[in-house]
């Protein structure tokens, strides 16, 4: 941790805040399905959003609150909803990074680019403006994340995850997860929103650079 | 049907529901041109989108109230609107399904999804996460939703669907039509948008993965 | 004509419908830059946009009203605002077709359909559902609408457009205009509107279709 | 200068119209992950977006005034945030064009037509109506903008706009960054919006169209 705990949200802003931010991830196609999600610090703990539910309508009241250990305090509402499966996962990456939110995004780019080549185990791009939209990245330095293999239940991902963790490039503020999207993290929601919108640009922009054909003289 | 009825809605409140996920719909792309449409089982019977109007502008006194036995009660206003000529085909649904709600959609990635290969009766993915967003389907093994072929009154495509969901493949929920769209359902309104939005983001991956060139080595 | 004028809408709906459509148009991108425009039939005349204005903040005042002649009887408000150079267009339309309203689209599907193949007059579509959206089409055959050449002012495709007119294929409700756009009527607002979904439906679909690589047998 | 002045408008509407506007550019995405902005001229100075804030999210109090010789003047808010990188090269347009406002955009098909050909200086468009959307523009001629290389701080791009400017192409109302994005402008912010979305339009369009196959004689 970083000393980051002096500044952070109460919960009641914070929990508006995180509902909106859902609404505007489904807007934005990371969280279609039911599946993505987003989970901030608050003061004495931790807001995760509910497993299995429409994103796009989640209330404040739906929220899971865990305590500063990640054992659950209470589901603000006496609900029959689940905590999301990835809260192992968003755990690490608050321990390890000393993150302020993560954001789980499903969202098409991302996952196309986890399968260009199954051999990969980095995304990488390099010389594009939007890299420094990553804190500490600059543009004309190469920016990479890592990728690891899917498994079957979400939280079976804790193990390569936590060993990505450890060896993560310069800057890297996401780890993509193959066939399935990417966790992407910030000292605080906004610049974990910031970073999702960047890595999703990137994605989607190395995808569209890779459909145009070779290029011919004098095209127009 | 599998005892589902206990917890069936109020018609006031599904009616609500139906319009506002048509909305949702309609920005979604899978019913432009007064085309798609959405049923929802409420107790005592099904409530039913009107046909041949701008969905994103259905009112709940537009809906159409059909009891148990699939008569339509009333249009809930006096209007001059026709009930979906797709009522038919939601019927066959909830009568063999047991589904709580029917979307029908013409959403560009599906029929897309129809026409790659016209002599092939399936459409199939595997190894992608957002397969877990359908209830029973889970990670690493192939899910298969069946195709029927078009006819050109729909109300004719009563025969073949029946005789699709007769032969359904594991744990699908939905049908395509080749040329056409799909239906979609769900134990409730919510599961069948779940449902709508996961085969959605299904068929949108494949074709743009199609699209990729062929791998090239170290290609950034 | 065809007896329409017995239902013809009022002006104040009819106005507030068309600024309320404009900015639907503008979401869809048929009417960004400014481009783009919208008429509706009234009660003794017509409303028309103005010309060169951001469509999507087009407010009742700022619509110029025509009498039954399509001589202007008052930009509703005093304004610094020209009339859309489509008028002559959207006279020869109401005049010919009987419309009760016409949309002019920028739409990138249908101009990249006017540009496949400089030689054709014609697109067509054929064996999608969509097309029986189009008033008196049907699934299984084809559906056509003209091309026209473009001129350096909107105002010289009058005489092209009246000709395609004068041969219009069974059941068109548009004419695409080549680089350009295309303009789209209906017998009021929102027939033209659901006609103009599924021109775009048509023509996005064509050119999505047009990329996939050829099929390979067994590909998934 | 061009006596825009006496027209400018006060800064209290420009305030809530440049807030409302980057709403809209965020919408379009032109300005995800705290990238892009927008400047606006008014009474005695000049306003500016901060940077490296989600731009969706600006209010008017969260805006920087500068005075006429680009002196900042207050953040309207006694804030921490920073104001827009991009300044000094507002500041370059508004000297040389007498542009009323300038807008940045990292728009993924500006980005991509950077990168066709590392070797062209100039963007170049032909025979699309929309270019009539550009002041001055005309519907057969060709128009043109520069592209400047990008470099790794946004204030080292002043010297090379500059140079770019004195040798504008006829009408040319933007300058493209390779690897970056867009500087566009308009002698307001209404027109700066409009010519924004003309040059987003034009992009889009030469990317989508360069993805289609050769055409294939009787392809429907």
């Amino acid at each position: 941790m970083d000393g980051i705990g002096e500044s952070l949200p109460d919960r009641a802003p914070a929990g508006e805040l995180l509902c909106e931010l859902l609404r505007c991830f489904y807007a934005l196609g990371w969280c279609t399905g039911t599946g993505g999600g987003l989970s901030i610090r608050v003061q004495g703990g931790y807001l995760v959003a509910p497993s299995g539910v429409a994103k796009e309508r989640v209330c404040p009241e739906d929220l899971f609150v865990l305590d500063e250990t990640f054992e659950t305090v209470s589901p603000l509402a006496g609900t029959r909803q689940q905590i999301s499966e990835c809260t192992p996962l968003f755990e690490a990456i608050y321990r390890r990074q000393g993150a302020g939110a993560v954001i789980h995004s499903h969202s098409i780019p991302i996952v196309l680019a986890t399968r260009r080549d199954r051999n990969r185990r980095l995304l990488r791009w390099q010389s594009l403006e939007m890299i420094k939209g990553i804190r500490g990245a600059s543009y004309p330095h190469p920016h990479e994340i890592p990728i690891i293999e899917n498994t079957p239940r979400e939280s079976e991902l804790r193990e390569s995850l936590e060993a990505a963790l450890q060896s993560l490039p310069d800057h890297a503020h996401a780890i993509a997860v193959r066939d399935h999207g990417a966790y992407i993290w910030g000292r605080d929601a906004m610049e974990a929103k910031r970073h999702a919108e960047v890595y999703d640009w990137l994605c989607r922009f190395q995808y569209e650079e890779s459909l145009e054909p070779p290029h011919r003289e004098e095209g127009a």
